[in-house]
Parts: structure tokens; C-alpha cells; sequence
């Protein structure tokens, strides 16, 4: 058995400490930029990690500014963390050299283990798994784009969003936390961690759970989970982390071509609908059928805050929105009352031709005609402050602003306004503002800076109203949960 | 009873007339461009009507360098249509002025009558309906957006897409049109004719559906309606033109709070869910619930074409896309069979290293790895000619691509595949490219080129494969039913 210089005979769970490394290997850095190696090298530089850095490759000489090394062995300083790039059937050997460097964590990018469906290849991931025990090091992955982390400075894409903040995400599809974090970073989500771990076959789901089920920096947990390996000991864990924060997962591989598709994927063995269904269920997380309904709640879960209720207060938008708006709260269980009595008769006062024609939802294209003399957003503020309304929808309406002269400015001054009610307000609001994907500049850069306005100041944007609606109902049903 | 100048005792019926006029006047038009008397009288000119335009208003003299006339009574020529943008009670004299001019149709802008829910309002907006019926003039609206027809060179907003095609729209809504109109067209859907009709108080849905089912411009026909004031009728309207022509319908006031809503927007009595939804499925339409999926089937029925079947092949994106693409497509009824023996078999020879951890949906990052010697591409094609496949889903892959150098010419390269060989073609191909919305300009350039390639090539383009999935299914439902 290979002897570590700094010998562990039992690998460490303090996955905090593991998590972050005070030094980094990249084995494999290449001086390709189209290439893995070169993205994680680029990544710890670009994000600022502040340890050192080092480049392990046979015959590069220097990468990226970095003095390169032949081998891990030849590295001079400690390396607690290594992130592999190199084949398959060069990890054995790495492990070895990890072993006498005193590593801690080998996180393989490296794949064609199990996941082929070959029996050659899963062999060969047994004996890694052996060889990574017997050195006392832990493994993320193999399969895997492996840690994210922007307070750490440690990253798998150079140009990933740099926004660190309260969400983790834990992943066994790459390609899928890399969707999750770019979708994200438009909703102002920060994330106190990502990780995509593969095939799991060491450190899985379960250990992560429990790290982040006790992480401060952690207040939300996102899960893509294909399948497990122990369901009792991650029922276990969910069920830890599920109590202390809010946990939302997103299974694959929930129907028969799913199922197939997973273990060609992760090797993972993916287990019935129900079964899983009623598990998560039954630990308190919540589940979600999409990686959209997945983000929805995590915006609704890291932006949302105070009492639970039904009572839904809608402004924005003209007609047909107020009235799919009420259509949408109805279906996904809020209720629309009418204005209150106190409400009504404020704004008779300040609208007496057309104070009795206002309803909840508010049909904004009423207020924008003759006379009205109260705005969408004076209304918005009347049902925050009423004890009759328990939570808020605020639609920006922007199709109709886009048509107006000066649509840049006058959507910022709408947006102005709705932060400020939105950040004053003690009420869980959701705002519903549409994606900036115009074809024009123009319009392009006024929905950005709308956008942007609004998730800066930490509001939950939700593309439509019915998003919104389905959003703020599941988070009343886990806020209910807790009260 | 006022005395029209080319009496017509019996109001005309010809909707595709009355609805092509060859002159217009803009009663109410203003020179404030922040107003809808300005927006219509633009918009004519903008979108290049050909027939004489008419802005009327008893102070201005002249706008937007069109002559102004006074009085309707002024116009020197003959007036087929008449937009109004007057305050409700100028609405009697106005038809009184159309009756003498031989008006055939009077859209009224002009709003506050039923919706509002007041009596006086109501009993105008009946004395409306009768002098109009005595002045032989046909009525859009009251409290309506109106006519939207690029070909013909009229809208009621000049910002609006002048993209002519395939799909009319009718909708109660003037501000659902506007939305419709402004997210269908970053699809690339081109309207014959989009009609918002408000109160519907003269000419109504089943007029407009009776007009449609017979347009041969038309070949899809989407509705968003609050209430219809004669059941029977227009249900026989609605099966005549789902007889002709795919017809999705997106229902409003579905819930107690949705009715409620659409009686001060609209006037509209909703009706209960269940008797809609029916109905609905009994005539032949398809029900959706939101306006996502309202344009998701329009974009399916304007672009997918082929013979109906369930069997899916899927390419493109990562392994967790591929694995939720597989439980997208099973969850919404569709198949994901294995690669045939013969894809097999060309796969092996290509890949020798790969071809066996290869399946469907097809995970592009393996054939991303080194020595797969295949793309994505080029299995698609493989399906697209295999008999063994009825369908197909080409994911971009967007959010891979973006992070690689060079990747907005690497992201026109394989849209430019993938529109050659869905061009190509028989079958269903449901394209997957997320919205244009990056915050980064390089990046929101790169993918508003990627989707206008697709969207130009008039392929079908869904935001999300699970929205792809739940598109092609309903639209394999519908050509089942009629093959």
C-alpha cells in the first residue's frame, strides 16, 4: 500500500476542511484553451484563488504564467486538493503519487469509468476506489466538473458567474450545473457552493447534504440527483438538511427512458417515481419536475421572507394579465380578494371617477388612462401595508412600456419604484418581469437594466405571472410547514 | 335613423371586406406621441397603408404631415373604417357622422362603457350597438387595441412586428395581443391578422372565427377569450374552423377569481372551467392553460410538419439534458426507443472507441471527448433518415458552447447544421435554444444570431426540451386526429 508523508490511516469527513483547500494541483493543465485543463487552471486564476496553484503536466514548461511540474511528486510546496484531466488508466498512478504528497481530495473530471456500461472500465473504477482509500484520500466524481466555489476562487469555467451568495447546488450532471448557475446568475442568485459530483463514487449526495445541512453560508440547498447508492443513509441526510433549510430537488431519470438514460450518464441506478416521490416528500424537501421550477425556487427560497398566507394583492400589467393572474393564483391555490374597504375608499379620494371600477388584480391599463390620479405602484404600497393581504404580485408590464416614448426611461423609473416598495415591504412580493431577449438594443438594454435593478436589490423575479404564482404557493406551503 | 350616404339596410357580413378597408380615418388622432390617437395614425403610415389616411380632430390642422379634418363630415373622400379614439359619449355623434359617410366599420378604442360596471355605462354602450345597427356600421370593440395586419399595413402600435404569416390571433385582450404579438415574433410567426375585440359588442369571436376558418392566409388560428355572449354559436364556429385549421384556445376567467377579473376588464360572463374545457376538446380545439403554451402550439402547428408517430430520437446537450429530455419526452407520452441496429452499426465504424456508450437521447459531451469521430449532427441526420424515428429534438447546447473560445462562430456553426438538416427534413424536428438574455453584449449577440438563424429557416424553436416535449406530443395528439 502507498504510504502518505503525512500518513491517514482514516480519510477525513470534515468535508468543510476538504472543501477548502489551502493549495491546488491541476493534473492534466494544458496550455489549450479549448481544453478542460487549461479551463480549471484559468478558473482558479480568473476567480483569485489565493493559495498556490500548480500545474501538473509531463512536458509543458509553464502555462498561464505558472511554472508547470512533470509530476505531482515534483510539486515543492503541499497539495491538499487535486483536480484530475488526465485518462482513465492514469489515475491509479496519480493516486499513488497523491498518496505520498499527503493529498486530501482528488476530484476527477476524468471519466469512461462505469458510466460506459463497460466491464473493464467499472473495474477499473473499484480499484480506484480502493487505491483512493487505501492512500486516505477522498474523491469527487469521477464524471464530474467537480467544485465551485466563488468565495474560494475555485471554479470549472473561467466564465462562470462570479456572484457569491446563500444557495448551494449539488449536482451528478455538469453540463446541468452549469446551466443551473449561468440561469441563475440573471435572477441574481449567489451561490455559497456548486458541486457536480458524477458518478459518486466516493463523497456522494449524502455527505454533501450533511455538510450543507450545517454550513452558515448555506441557506438553501438545490439538488440533481439521478440516483443513490444508499437510500437510507441520503434519506437520512436529506432529511438533516431538509430541517435546518429549505431543500429543493430535481430528480432524473424519474421514468423508464429517464432511468436508462442515467446510467449511461452516471452509472446511476435511478429508482421509481413514487418510491422517490414520496421519500423526498417525507424527509421535507421539495421536489420539482424542471430545472425552471428548480431556479423559480430557489429564487423564491433565497429572496422571499415573512409570514405565510394566501391572501394575494396583484398590480401590473393591463386585463388579460390581471385577469390569467387571478386564474393562476386561483389554480395554484392563492386566494384574490377584493380590495379592502380602506383601500377602496383611499382611492376614491384620489381617483373619483374611476375608484369603483378597480379591482385586485389591478388592471394597470385602467390607471394609465385619463384621470386616474393613482398609480399601479400606489396600490402596490396601499396592499403591502394593509393587514389584509399577505402576499403581493407586482408585474412590471413592460410589453406596454416598450411602446411608449422614452421606454427606457419610463421602465426605469417603474422598476425605481417598485424596488423601493419591495425592499420597504415586510410582505413576500414577486415581481414578474419578462427575459431581456429582444432582437433590438435598445430594448434589450432597457429589459437588462430593468432586470438587473431588480435582482441587484434582491427581489424575486419571476418571468410570468403564472411562474410566480406556482412559486409563491410552494413557498407558502413550506413556510406553512415550519410555522 | 340617420340616413348613411351609400345606404346599406343590412349590415355586411363580409368580414374579409370589412376587415381590408381601402381608407381609414383616425377619429381622435393627436399629435402627442405619447397618446393612441398618435400610436394608430403612426402606426398606418409606418406600416405602409396603401389607401388614403384620414386623422380627424376639431383643433389640430395637421399631424405627422397628414392633413387634419375637423369633423369626420370633412373628409373629402370616401371612409371605409374608422378608428376611434374619442371619449365614450362622443361615440353616438361619431356614428351618426359615420352613418352619413357610409362607414362600414367603426373599431372603438374608445373604452369605460360595460367593463367599468356601471349602468349608465352599459345603457350607452347598448345605444351604441343600436345606432351603429341603424347607421349600417359594423362595430370592433368597444374597449379593444382593434386591427393588427402587416400585410395590409395596419396596427395600433408602431412598434409592433411587421413579420406577415401564417397565424391570426383574436383576443379580448388588447395587452395579451400586444405580448403575443411581441414573444411570437422572437419566434419567428408571422401574422395574417391579429384582432383584439374587447367588449365585443357588435362583430365577436364567432365572427371572426367564422371569417378565419375560410382566410387561406390563415393556417393557425389562436384565441384568448374571457366569455362569449352565445354559446351555441360559437361553438359551431369554433368546430368550422377546427374542421379547417388547427385552433388553440387559451381560456380566461377559468377560476372565480379569473371571472371576477374578466367581468371589469371585459364585461365578459367566463362560464365554469369544466363546461369550457368540454367544450373546448369536443369542437376540436386545443386548450392551453397559459400564454407560454399558447405560443409554444402556434409555433408546432406554423412550423412542424410530417407524419404523426411518438418514437423520439433526441441530440444534443450534456448527460444531465439528456437524461431529462428522456423523462420530458416519456412524461408527455412520447417514446425514446434505442439506437437502431443500422445507427449501430455506423456508429461503430465512426467511433470505434464510443459507439457502444452511445444511446438515445444522445449525450453530446461523450462525443464532445477525444476520438469520438462523430457529431451530434451527424446522428441527428441518421435519425432524421431512420424509419425507426417519428420525431426529433436537436438541443443546441447553448450554455456549453458559450463557455468554449471562439463560441459565437462555434455556436453558428452548429445552428447552421442543424437548420441543414431540419430543413431537410420530413419529419417533426423541435429545435432547443434558451432565450437571448445574457447580460454580457458578446454573448446576447451570439445567441440572438443562433435563434434568428433558426427561426428564419421557419423551424420550430422551444425554450426548454421539456416545453419541446410537451409541444411535439400535443401536436402529435392533433395529427393523429386527423390523419
Amino acid at each position: 500500500m502507498p504510504m502518505s508523508s503525512t500518513p491517514d490511516p482514516r480519510p477525513s469527513t470534515d468535508l468543510d476542511a476538504l472543501l477548502h483547500p489551502r493549495s491546488v494541483a491541476v493534473v492534466g493543465a494544458s496550455a489549450n484553451p479549448d481544453s478542460p485543463g487549461h479551463d480549471y487552471l484559468r478558473s482558479l486564476i480568473d476567480f483569485g484563488f489565493a493559495g498556490p496553484i500548480y500545474p501538473v503536466h509531463p512536458r509543458e514548461r509553464e502555462i498561464l504564467g505558472l511554472t508547470v511540474y512533470p509530476n505531482l511528486r515534483d510539486v515543492p510546496g503541499e497539495v491538499e486538493f487535486v483536480i484530475s484531466c488526465i485518462p482513465a488508466d492514469g489515475v491509479p498512478g496519480l493516486l499513488a503519487a497523491c498518496a505520498e504528497k499527503g493529498v486530501r481530495v482528488v476530484q476527477l473530471f476524468t471519466g469512461r469509468f462505469s458510466e460506459t456500461g463497460r466491464e473493464d472500465a467499472a473495474e477499473l473504477e473499484r480499484e480506484v476506489l480502493r487505491l483512493a482509500g487505501e492512500a486516505g484520500v477522498r474523491l469527487i466524481g469521477p464524471n464530474c466538473m467537480g467544485l465551485h466555489d466563488p468565495r474560494l476562487g475555485i471554479s470549472f469555467r473561467p466564465d462562470l458567474p462570479r456572484r457569491a451568495g446563500p444557495v448551494a447546488f449539488i449536482s451528478q450532471s455538469g453540463n446541468n450545473t452549469t446551466e443551473v448557475l449561468l440561469h441563475s446568475d440573471v435572477r441574481g442568485l449567489g451561490f455559497s457552493t456548486a458541486l457536480s459530483y458524477g458518478n459518486a463514487l466516493d463523497l456522494d449526495e449524502s455527505d454533501f447534504l450533511a455538510y450543507l445541512a450545517q454550513d452558515e453560508r448555506t441557506k438553501v440547498i438545490g439538488a440533481y440527483i439521478e440516483g443513490v447508492s444508499d437510500g437510507r443513509r441520503f434519506l437520512d441526510a436529506l432529511r438533516a438538511a431538509a430541517d435546518a433549510k429549505p431543500v429543493v430537488v430535481l430528480k432524473g431519470g424519474r421514468t423508464g427512458a429517464g432511468a436508462r438514460s442515467a446510467v449511461s450518464h452516471t452509472a446511476a441506478l435511478a429508482g421509481s417515481r413514487e418510491v422517490w416521490s414520496g421519500a423526498l416528500r417525507q424527509a421535507g424537501a421539495v421536489e420539482v419536475a424542471t430545472q425552471e421550477e428548480l431556479i423559480d425556487l430557489l429564487v423564491a427560497f433565497a429572496f422571499l421572507s415573512g409570514k405565510p398566507g394566501r391572501r394575494t394583492g396583484v398590480v401590473g400589467g393591463g386585463g388579460g394579465r390581471a385577469v390569467q393572474a387571478a386564474d393562476a393564483c386561483a389554480e395554484h391555490g392563492l386566494l384574490v380578494p377584493p380590495l379592502t374597504d380602506d383601500i377602496r375608499s383611499r382611492l376614491r379620494e384620489r381617483s373619483p371617477d374611476l375608484w369603483d371600477w378597480i379591482g385586485n388584480p389591478v388592471d394597470q391599463s385602467i390607471l394609465a388612462g385619463t384621470g386616474a390620479g393613482v398609480s399601479g405602484a400606489a396600490i402596490l404600497e396601499m396592499m403591502a401595508e394593509s393587514p389584509e393581504f399577505d402576499l403581493l404580485i407586482a408585474n412590471i408590464g413592460e410589453d406596454w412600456v416598450l411602446g411608449r416614448p422614452n421606454f427606457a426611461r419610463r421602465l426605469a423609473h417603474i422598476v425605481d419604484r417598485f424596488v423601493e416598495i419591495g425592499r420597504a415591504s415586510a410582505k413576500p412580493v414577486a415581481f414578474v418581469l419578462g427575459p431581456a431577449d429582444s432582437p433590438d438594443e435598445e430594448r434589450w438594454r432597457a429589459m437588462e437594466s430593468a432586470r438587473s435593478a431588480l435582482v441587484e436589490a434582491k427581489l424575486a423575479v419571476f418571468p410570468t405571472v403564472e411562474r410566480a404564482a406556482w412559486s409563491l404557493s410552494r413557498w407558502v406551503e413550506w413556510a406553512e410547514g415550519r410555522a
